[in-house]
């Protein structure tokens, strides 16, 4: 196939011999040892540093999704370094494959959903009616509205009122938080029971309040969720849980086979 | 096949309908806005919250592995969102597989020669007698000796003489960085060329005297490249260079074909 | 979390000490060299072994995909197993991470758009209607038709002939691949160029012929690269090029960073 | 960094307008439609088509893998399209990580034994010193001995003898096979217990009978797993088990905390 002529580019970092260069910085010397973890994220989301109420809110966005016990894609990463003890890394990306439109990807499915209804902020009047528009649109396509409502979390998500507690602390409680939760008022509303607005829900609507690229907000979830991966594996090396799984698993999927006997 | 008796057990989180508790705190008023991304991290891999030079120390661990520019592990996550725009996690995970003994594990090397050399601290009069001791042990079985020299960064990978500086301002400048300089000094000596201690040599160094599991230091720069990783497939978002590395290479790697003609 | 009561259950196989049943069939004695791989592959995706027609047309579709030179999926397992060499396993599932909407992916979206317009075979006469009512219902979502084009392969893709013509020997030349021929001739139709359906829009439409789900049909290109990409990481082991890759592509994007020296 | 100035260059496939060539022949007419699947799987592995016996042989050694029930690699991908319904490729991909050293792996690491052993065909008389020497070592070495033994089948792996008869009708009943034959009777006598070839040690000894790298050797497995993961997502579509793996799992290792109330 024949190649193409535009020059290939990138502005995240380039290195010499004796030094590293950083959106711009001096990696060594004004990043390394001065930024958090968490602020480094964020740098790489949107090319420079945070402010300290960003940094808050941004860290705590973070730290949502690192850790909600036994959940599928942990499990998935004990059954992967069961069978590969050599290859953490690939223990830990069997355990991220899985974060899709069901799980943590949900964080992007609200922040599109809210994009789309109100690409810029509108003034709180306006929010009741968006919520309403994006419902019918849900409704005629038979889609299910991300963010809003939770199967084991009742009557509410916990973590939903910490973060918005935490988003009007840091200043970033604005029209993306006031819409989801028109979204999920007008929900409850027409199905007639509670729907509230979940983890990833209040995360989306996070990502929005600030500017963060759709395409992008399911990338925190995958980031959160590497280290929690992690926690579990030291765990499953410790205190093994994997291959009992496992066998209890196959014993009980093929009972019907034993039962013919 | 038969299921074990053995009852599974996690010890790292569990739910209730309104309560998350994780490593025996209320995640929802205990951690959440209250610990930062990095120390979350360090609490999956110890069961505590970091003391405050733990926190500055273990955030700058992690912070040197996030971004290294252009990396194989980059161009896997780079190439996979170009097939795959649907699947962010996907490309994450993809662009971790590679993580192994040749780039970042080699963390994992440092530690486990380490630990196997020193399990516990000996006094500095040792350091000199072990470094040879694991130096004739490589040599005699033709191993590569992990976490020294840079096949780029000359003299010196610039992060090594940072993290020791941040690990004397921070108490953990201890005998497992004094056993990886004497490695390094040894090795110089026998080879007469300079074999300076890499960044992930000194990362493996630290996993040591904070008393991390060798099994699990891979882990940190897992971590610490999937959120790499996500500002990567950022910027492929924004001014893509996939198409064109795929392009290019497939023409110049079939170019003795079209010679031919 | 509350348990589920549902016994859960898999028919696909089940071992005792002394033997393994696959599809209620004994493994060993009626499956093992006696089954070549592809028509295997049949068995796992219909529970039946293939006559000899779907034999032959089953591996043909198999082997369609398995080889196309250097693809995103292939540079992918090179550069993965450049960093973890130890890793067989992970850098072939790295490659398959990227097969999704934008390249492999596409039988899906074809096998999809041809079930939801025609879910039982229609007779000829229907076809033209149904081809029309399909582009019109894409131009309205402004979504690409899967399945016709080629970026590269003109006039056609050398593929889609010879799937036809092994389709027509087989007895699998049925409506479906007639139908995504007047969506091929529609769309040349309206847009005035060259639209040839391409090798992933035949894949789908034999999918149907077959009558596979449309969920699953991914499936058999992710089992065809799988087998490829093994191929390219032995030739990446005996002349490697993934760090050639790697540094020109990193020399390259960063040309600009030199540039203002 | 510097870009190197080799060439890049593959062997395996090209393409022009209205042609594919794959391993120098015309991949249209020349091996679609002629070559089977597994057939093309020899292709890739060896860069020509098998002999009839070779074929026969081949085949077997891929199905042998494809079907083993529920292994933890086949509940990782269940696991995963639970996530991520909308990712197949992902699911799959998730299961290949698991096979490393413990499970598939293991052929890699008998061939790569029995070639260190006898890197080429010895006369029978020195099998059993051979195997001698490779016990001895692997004991002084504290390893575990790839290829025999099995948790679960007893007295014996019933692929084992069903591979042996198929390597006896073909022709590759030769050294290696034999090897590990006197390896299994060798390490029986030193342990006093039963500890049979299991079927990746003798598809391990095919691979060396087939003169195949042992760095490759894994990828018969992953071939053959890729194929038998889309059954069991098949099947997970249909009537799936994940969620109530996933909650059941939860519940039981958390059982703990509520026995605390």
């Amino acid at each position: 196939m024949s190649a193409t002529k535009t020059p290939i580019r990138t502005d995240i970092g380039s290195s010499t011999p004796d030094s590293i260069t950083v959106f711009g910085r001096d990696f060594t010397n004004d990043i390394l040892g001065k930024l958090s973890f968490g602020d480094m994220a964020f740098l790489e989301l949107t090319g420079r540093t945070p402010t300290e109420n960003e940094s808050r809110m941004f860290n705590a966005m973070l730290v949502t999704l690192v850790e909600h016990g036994l959940t599928p894609s942990t499990l998935v990463a004990r059954l992967t370094i069961l069978g590969a003890p050599e290859s953490l890394q690939a223990a830990v990306a069997a355990g991220l494959c899985g974060l899709g439109t069901v799980f943590v990807g949900s964080i992007e499915g609200t922040a599109k959903m809210l994009y789309e209804a109100m690409p810029d902020p509108a003034p709180p009047a306006e929010h009741a009616r968006l919520a309403k528009q994006i419902l019918d649109r849900f409704e005629a396509e038979k889609a299910i509205v991300p963010g809003i409502g939770h199967p084991f979390h009742k009557p509410i998500d916990p973590r939903t009122p910490r973060l918005i507690q935490l988003a009007r602390e840091t200043g970033f409680d604005g029209p993306y938080i006031a819409l989801v939760l028109q979204i999920s008022a007008e929900g409850e509303r027409r199905k007639g029971k509670k729907l509230p607005v979940n983890a990833t829900g209040i995360l989306g609507a996070l990502c929005c309040e600030m500017r963060f690229d759709w395409r992008i907000c399911r990338g925190l979830g995958v980031m959160a969720r590497a280290v929690g991966l992690v926690g579990h594996i030291l765990e499953e090396m410790r205190s093994p849980m994997a291959r009992d799984i496992w066998l209890k698993t196959e014993h009980d999927a093929t009972a019907h086979v034993r039962d013919m006997d």
